[in-house]
């Protein structure tokens, strides 16, 4: 079941977040108006009441792991894992982890993609967090949770600081407490 | 002039970090003996060791942005900008930044490949702390450095995790305050 959007601090601080994403038209390509964060990250408050409000429900959950999702995950997801006293696992784009791993592939608009995590990155029957920047169609979200079931893990949530909700990604989630800040 | 390496907590924590870095064989490619940071990120104490270990001379440094590197410099950058209070500025591969960039180009083994910030990112006159995971031939980071100075920033250190000692990246920043862990 979905929570709601409220963060710790209520509604000030997603105003604040709010306020520090800018809308990019075309991009990556034309009629695409590309939500970028990077004002958000630039900014120390607002950055820390995304990180907060990515936190908030799972603070008494018991989260061993913290999986960030290549390459805006890591930077919410590292900060989220060191707030929540978790291991950081990066989950990558193939070919770049140095030990064994463990993938799974998801469908793009043209082709396929893979996600990756080190096989012994997950401890079987740990509790795990999986983070993200954006939830869009979903692709990335799903592999991940698979990954992390793949790996022995139990998934506590996805927590994700912005949902486009006109790309329906919550509908392959059914299966995942999800937490996303803001609604776009 | 280059630091120590004593962390704020002092040997037991580069200890605990040394620990948890591991050496994988043969990658990227053969011959390699490639340092894997991924176990230190997976154990709380270990990554809130390094991440403090980062920070440790800059915490009355008056830094205002911090930049880390794509993409395991995002991994570290990012947290670290949270300890000091500081906003955080993804440095990335070129043409993954939205916004109108700047960039700057540096030599490979075999091409080039540059590294972009978004142009309004930097405020000039601005106190900049660099961070990544990995100094080896020092190419990335001479080329955030000449970046941010380039974007009217002032270089206030460049702090890493590892130096790599016998690729002599250090060579690459006399200019530069340079803070190492760890050197290999």
């Amino acid at each position: 079941m979905p929570h709601d959007t409220a963060t710790a601090d209520g509604a000030p601080s997603l105003e604040l977040i709010k306020a520090h994403i800018r809308d990019i038209p075309d991009f990556p390509h034309a009629g695409i108006l590309f939500k970028d964060i990077t004002p958000l990250l630039n900014h120390r408050e607002a950055f820390a009441a995304a990180v907060a409000g990515l936190c908030a429900p799972y603070r008494d959950a018991g989260v061993d792991h913290v999986v960030g999702l290549e390459a805006r995950g890591f930077i919410f997801g590292a900060p989220v894992a060191m707030e929540l006293g978790a291991g950081f696992v990066p989950a990558r784009k193939a070919g770049k982890l140095p030990s064994d791993t463990i993938d799974q592939s998801y469908d793009l608009e043209y082709g396929t993609a893979t996600v990756e995590i080190h096989a012994d990155a997950i401890t079987p029957g740990s509790r795990v967090l999986i983070v993200d920047d954006v939830l869009a169609t979903g692709g990335t979200g799903r592999a991940a949770v698979d990954l992390v079931r793949k790996a022995g893990g139990t998934v506590v949530g996805f927590s994700v600081l912005m949902e486009l909700s006109a790309l329906h990604g919550r509908g392959k989630l059914p299966d995942v407490e999800l937490h996303t800040l803001l609604s776009v």
